[in-house]
């Protein structure tokens, strides 16, 4: 199958084309960058030198080839939504993995990303790309809506407890951190390695725009109204989130009855991976991988849930989980290039 | 004055090495080390090279100069508590920065630190050094029990509101984040450099030792009976304390009023510096220095405030106050060899 | 096929499996580890979770299954050599990444490593594991001798002049830069994440053990005696050799010329990519993967010749160019299992 | 004193700052920043916040108060030389960071530098500021041009060799390493903090600009034709230069002898460290301080002789030598302000 990959020059594209040009079912035939149009990939990202010697196209919709049945968008939000219509008009699948089409209401992406969204139309028939939780509705999708780093790493810690209605919602406060490459790859000045390094911080403290995203697919899930506190954070390393997730629950459930709760939900998924005692998410254990980790740990003392969960966020938070809803999209086995063990 | 150091190999006797190698009033006359007795301490540590040339001894209490008033403990929880009775016998004033004379019950630190207390006919005589709260016992003790890295973090973030009796307890969480000369000099594999570097991990979820004695002081401050939820992380990065702090008001205050009663309640304390919106804090912009930077946000969405300090562990959360301390017992002013602006 | 990994725990061992265990070819059967016998690996690395579940076994030759055709052993050096004798006399092929069988004389090894060869008698028949000058030695090989991590950068930047005798040898500096995992897995305090990071420093200098293995190389490559100057230094990073190496040419040659001469020399070697200027070697760019880049700059004010490699330490120095070396010794694609693109 | 700091946001300008801002013979009463006039320094800056609240000003000499005697030039090159005779004029003492008064002939700087030198008739007024070669010329100077970061770490492992004429000038390497605060606070895609995080690298090979700079200091100590190989590394740290220089020696000395010879020289210079054996410099052992460390090693089996440097390149290399510089200037004692110990 012929993919193409719009903006293939940013950290997502980039992980899109390392995890794509080993894929045994695909072959990139076109892929875009704007600012990079004219050389080649690997004069950008010279980590491909030959293995992935594409040229980048400016991004114009007439060149995509006719024989590209499917496209990854991984262009800024609002740019993936102006153009997607026409692709679809085109009769490719999409997978967009900006925020454009995973908030079901216009109005709610307007006042979290400060515009007015370019294709409301299609919100209805976006389907949200988590496919721990909706991995039906992804195999037959025309527009894929490949979800956040954040909300993956925050949903899958929260999805059992949400669909059996036992968070107590006034509790559940999320604290998130993320490795740097989560900025993108556009040079600012609070990504200078000099002012990361060695450093820690909070960002958007109570206003990040991950946060509706998680509250709409938790409220799907539990059929409740969800309302969360959700606070990212910066650590000086380039790959990785770390979720640390508070609650209490509204029925008492054992540690043992919770993990049996995960280990049912989660039964037929292959990436996500319950970790038994005493062992605990790290990021370095799912670097490169696909893979989410998760723990969980019942604090007796205040009668506080703690669950704790970790990605990779460029892969099952971008482009690993959109190569999996690619791969069910096609009818292929989920895992198809995707099996490399974590790097460690 | 002169002033001993016992462990002054470890990062803690190492960092009041730094400091009081240039304090204006004090000279280090002795200073042991189990592991490394008979060596200079430049040896060990060679960024004193022509700074401090003390030779280290073993720690025989016998040989501590009479001329010393002011012995620094820095030696591991346990070790302390034996020494401490007989060096105020010998009419030494002392300050250990071990968690040996934190708390007050005996019964608390055998249950988190496993062991049974050695001296716990000291634990009422011990003041504990947190200045920001505690300043005027402190002048006149005879023994100072140095606050714990989180607990210092934590407790300047939450005094004012513990003070006013304005937490809800039971929504309280702190979720804490530690740079890894937290856990000491001596090599073991969790810290291992390629273990740690770009990875961040969660550890002793619901059972750090540091959580009863953030607790046994904010009961004290608010008279009432504090819990709390705390979770320590390990961030790649050699200094630096975080801590993001949720909690409900028992009164609804808005920021500004907050952050006035943060003003009143730090007023002449020169240490702690809550910033001014839009800045929050870093680790970075404390590093190497003894401040405390603080920030308030309220999430009118969910009704919580978000309280984030910074410091950095190994100067306010440990050598730092203890020269902070040092000051205040011996009638100096509070800033006294601490004035040096955070490296960034 | 199976192979057996004797030391699979530490770093060389794991990276061992993380690449075997996804080979199409191979079957780990045995994996030895003397600290976590009794224990699975996962329990140790739990990146390995669910991918590798092998109990780790003492290191006991007879419960090696006599289907195991191959042995790696990632033991240290001394260790190794101890054991091959009897694992070659049960008629297995052994791929040895300790240094034990790479120096031709028993003498040179006893001084350099400070101890008696366990089996000199041996040193004859093994044949030095570095395909790219050696690749038909290996395919019939009984006993490999895997290369050191700096002698495999070393020597793949000076290969193509040696075999010409174009090196003055007087003139030949090799500065070389580690990071961490090098060091190996044991917790050291100079490896203490709080001592390397934010750090660089040089080590063992004018007296590190792989000099002579880079000299008797570059000896038998050149049928002259080589003679090197060569520097270790310690970079704050997990995984990565760099080296920059520096010398004088016999003759004149351009940079055309010279790199006409590399592209030659490996043509038909997947692993070295000469990079095209303005490219430079970085370490990033091999992360995780088998290649070996270089880049050739001629300085023309001083007339020296700068020469640039950059490798994975733990892959193509070491567990890489282990799996490379069976791939040829079973008549298996070289590139069988090892064509994952860097990490970036 | 007071002082005027143009260029006063940039990392050299900011840890001027704060070197300054606790100096006790100095008052900073004028800072200028183009990107961020109108703010205050703590804005950009926050870890000074209540330490120094200045106000930014736009760059207009005109502004700059009669009453500063002194004025440090933190700004880009080419932007320095085209304010400085204009600063003379108006009587002021001038320190220059730029690299723009270091070279003696405008030829050079233009060739290197890419500019026509905008006030070339100054240069020979300049004094190069290394006080451990040239402390009587810059007490009495009136522009003194700071020496660059390289130049500083790479002339004092030098300058006693080259002004005893021992230096075989074909024969010396030097290879330097930087941290990533070298390439300066703007940001720029390869010091974006994914891009530089666990990776090294080369950079300007053969090309840098550093490489005129030293050799016209090492030919003026010599009185010989200095001709040098220099290639500039990246680490990935924020702060530190690490220098190997290997030569070989015109006469043979032994390691004791060497040691002498450096000991003379840098008598009555309390920033030069000559370590003892077997310490050898590693840049956390000067970080934050105005040292520079070094280690002489001489390598039997190749005849060469291996210096070793270290400086932070913020202060020794840049800021601490400006104020060292400073201090010499005015008549003080060389160290005032400069006695913090390493942070380690």
């Amino acid at each position: 199958m012929e993919v193409a990959i719009l903006g293939a020059t940013g950290y997502t594209g980039c992980e899109l084309v390392r995890l794509l040009c080993r894929h045994p079912a695909v072959e990139i035939t076109f892929a875009s960058s704007e600012s990079s149009a004219g050389s080649s990939l690997s004069q950008v990202h010279p980590q491909f030198y030959r293995l992935c010697e594409l040229e980048l196209q400016p991004l114009r919709l007439s060149d995509i080839p006719a024989s590209v049945e499917l496209v990854f968008c991984a262009l800024p939000h609002g740019r993936s939504a102006s153009l997607v219509p026409a692709l679809l008009a085109a009769g490719k699948r999409v997978i967009d993995l900006s925020a454009d089409f995973r908030l079901r209401e216009a109005s709610l992406y307007e006042s979290w990303y400060g515009q007015v969204h370019p294709a409301p139309e299609l919100l209805d028939k976006a389907v949200y790309g988590l496919p721990e939780i909706n991995r039906a509705a992804i195999a037959g999708a025309e527009l894929i809506a490949n979800p956040g780093c954040y909300p993956t790493a925050a949903l899958l810690a929260l999805a059992p407890l949400a669909a059996e209605k036992l968070i107590q919602w006034e509790s559940l406060v999320i604290d998130a951190k993320s490795g740097v490459s989560g900025a993108g790859r556009t040079p600012r000045q609070p990504y200078h390695f000099p002012e990361c390094t060695e450093n820690f911080r909070a960002y958007r403290v109570a206003g990040h725009q991950h946060t509706p995203e998680i509250e709409q697919c938790l409220s799907r899930l539990s059929g409740e109204e969800a309302a969360i506190t959700f606070t990212p954070h910066l650590v000086p390393m380039a790959r990785g989130i770390f979720c640390t997730v508070y609650l209490r629950l509204r029925r008492r459930c054992g540690e043992e009855q919770l993990e049996r709760l995960y280990r049912d939900y989660y039964r037929g998924h292959p990436f996500v991976r319950l970790l038994p005692p005493p062992l605990l998410p790290e990021t370095r254990l799912v670097r490169g991988s696909n893979y989410c980790d998760l723990a969980l740990r019942f604090d007796e003392r205040s009668g506080r849930l703690i669950i704790l969960s970790a990605i990779d966020n460029l892969v099952k938070g971008a482009a690993g989980q959109a190569v999996q809803n690619m791969n069910l999209l096609c009818g292929l086995p989920e895992e198809t290039g995707l099996t490399q063990p974590p790097l460690g």
